[in-house]
């Protein structure tokens, strides 16, 4: 509260690891150091970084303080400890041997917290320390304090996520351009948006940990990544982009995570795939490499918060607004709020979920062709929302949206239309968001 | 960080208030008593609600808590106050005598705090005691916590904010329909968005309150309500939407807080006033009585939080999520960040502002005109983007967009036009924001 600290021991900071973020976070911590002094109420001080091989340049962080030895650096009394080293491991073992030693931990590893979250939360909380990680999703995005803390009075009844830069910017780019995935993928990583291996984005396991960091947070209960259902946009076409553009709708990687309750359920559905989103949604303005979560709660309504979801610079504010607050803790000898999941609400298979879906069938071009295959949608107990015809002779395609229906609805209605004659390739299928409930 | 309190003796919330708000916070706090228990760890009890009216009905809020004394409800040892009363007086003396008592509060007052924040913020202080008040901007929305807490690390450049719902939501009508502003103004009074008096919102009193606020929080020093250039909406006619939406751009009510750092200047300018908003920038998606803050810093880049701006249930969300935070910190015996105003920023006067200008001219239709107009504009040292001629006859109009340029020079610009015989007409100048830097 006070922004004298003159009697106040300067608090000490040690980062594990410095490439791109780390050493964003090392020239902020030494550039603002008042203004940090100030927000905190007592003088933050970089002890150290340790990396793995000294011998690269680090410009920004200076050489006395780059160390190859982590556990020596964390051995130094240590107040707040920073991890952007990422992967499992030794980054789980060094952030228990931070917090077993006194340090609160700041840490943007969505893997490992999607993995292991429940281990590194039990360790802050047999230490008495906090366990930060704003940055683990959506990067400079102000996202899980809002729904640990300014949400606490509320209840989230679902999440919608655009949390992964690089697949954002191929679709957005997709939707532009009107161009196919490959060549999108390859501009991507031209353009350094997408990695040389871009696996952990396109098949979505990269949004997978962070659907599954927030849906922890969301629902209180533990979700770990094996919850989530995913699915990458690898299959994504430029025929079903042009689909969905006529329908008035873009097509997103979302992360979702729900609250289902109908009947005796009552559980939590976890999912990440291509999506259709209207063109009039929040969401479908978030373009290029940006990202955004929508949240819908049961006072507050609808909420978004948009803003860039990668960048050393942008993920070096979100950690540093967690040092900030760490130490402030360390200052007045309390730590935040810790692990909830009081609900214990269970995670639901993906068949408990009900939501739309697109089709786009390509048909024969004859007489009845709608008629048989509303018959086949009918007989799945799938109503149909909107279907349209497009193209003649080998290029006739059917393109629908239905109403909300269950997964295995969806799947005994595929398997109809599989077996029709009429219909020669499905060639997309994809779940729609964002519409007002049926 | 526990969920089990059955150490922990209840926390006693009491309520000053019961309108829309404070009966819909009554409600959350007695249905979702189990949830906030597990979230606080430790039950919080509804003492009491202090109105001024105990004959008038309050769906929700048990008739036993109703009563007519807010001194003696805080005289009953209360833990927290939560002031939904609004205005001035009494609230100011109720908040204080609340906090002398050794209770926290929370409040949705903006505009008590952007006349005398410092007031309940030194109470605050002197007692130890927490002072919240996410729901005095933007409702529901989570921005006062993101930008005290999580940006605490990074430096913010300039907010700019859609924090007026009436008025959004008739320039939304305006620009989508056409219609003048009356007509629409009228509409929103049926449709019970708009009051009766209309003034506070369309005059941009309560934005400008709100736009104190922000800036306090972004900027760290202190700003009050009589700090903010304000100017409404009623002047916005038309024309200028259309004008605006021929360019690209929409006409929005914007709240801006910057920092100036310009030679010997360092400082903040906080305004408010009609804005041409570029079509593709995150803002101008803001529809209806929505609100929207956008939030450009150093470190994270552009960030906006998005929702609804007022309504019961909003609100009360953002209360509760306060009345939590307040508890827990009650529980562990600690309080949040308080006032911080430690850079002591001064804050200029609008002349020191550099914006870029929109202008609306009714010109006689003859040869020569635009090299006229713009002599003068060159000669006020001010530079034209963008200028375009419309109409014939009677209803010609010179439309044009400068670059940056000073209220001084903008000034010296309209002297020189109203002078020449050219210009029959200022019909329309207003600021723009969102485009790139020049």
């Amino acid at each position: 509260m006070s922004t004298v600290s003159e009697n106040q021991r300067p608090l000490r900071v040690a980062l594990l690891g410095a490439g791109t973020v780390g050493a964003e976070v090392a020239r902020l911590l030494l550039e603002q150091s008042d203004d940090l002094e100030a927000r905190v109420g007592a003088p933050l001080e970089l002890v150290g970084a340790a990396v793995r091989d000294v011998t690269k340049p680090r410009p920004g962080v200076p050489a006395e303080l780059i160390t190859n030895d982590p556990i020596g650096l964390i051995g130094k009394g240590v107040d707040v400890v920073v991890e952007v080293m990422g992967g499992i491991e030794p980054a789980r073992s060094l952030i228990i041997a931070a917090m077993e030693s006194g340090a609160s931990v700041v840490t943007a590893n969505k893997a490992l917290l999607a993995e292991d979250g429940a281990t590194l939360y039990a360790t802050a909380e047999k230490n008495q320390v906090d366990l930060y990680f704003e940055a683990s999703v959506a990067g400079a995005i102000p996202l899980l304090r809002p729904l640990r803390e300014s949400l606490a009075g509320d209840q989230v009844k679902r999440v919608l996520g655009i949390v992964n830069g690089t697949t954002n910017f191929i679709l957005t780019k997709m939707d532009e351009d009107g161009a196919a995935y490959a060549d999108v993928l390859a501009q991507a990583q031209a353009l350094g948006y997408a990695e040389a291996d871009p696996t952990a984005d396109v098949e979505a396991f990269d949004a997978a940990a962070k659907a599954a960091i927030l849906a922890q947070l969301a629902f209180h209960t533990r979700v770990t990544i094996s919850d989530v259902h995913r699915e990458g946009i690898t299959r994504v076409t430029a025929v079903d982009i042009e689909a969905a553009r006529e329908m008035g709708f873009v097509i997103k990687l979302l992360a979702v995570a729900e609250r289902i309750t109908e009947g005796d359920v009552d559980g939590v559905v976890v999912r990440v795939h291509p999506t259709l989103v209207p063109r009039s949604h929040p969401l479908a303005s978030v373009r290029d490499a940006f990202n955004a979560v929508f949240v819908e709660a049961e006072a507050a309504g609808e909420l978004m918060f948009y803003g860039r979801g990668a960048g050393g610079a942008p993920t070096a504010s979100a950690v540093l607004g967690d040092v900030v607050a760490a130490a402030r803790n360390k200052v007045s000898g309390t730590t935040g709020p810790g692990e909830s999941i009081y609900t214990g609400l269970p995670v639901l298979s993906l068949e408990q979920a009900r939501t739309r879906y697109y089709l786009n069938l390509e048909v024969l071009d004859r007489p009845g062709v709608l008629a048989t295959v509303a018959r086949v949608v009918a007989d799945s107990d799938v109503s149909i929302q909107v279907v349209r015809q497009d193209g003649t002779g080998n290029d006739a395609h059917l393109v629908l949206r239905t109403h909300a229906a269950t997964e295995g609805q969806l799947s005994n209605m595929l398997d109809g239309l599989r077996a029709l004659d009429v219909v020669t390739d499905i060639v997309g299928v994809m779940r729609v968001e964002g519409e007002a409930t049926p």
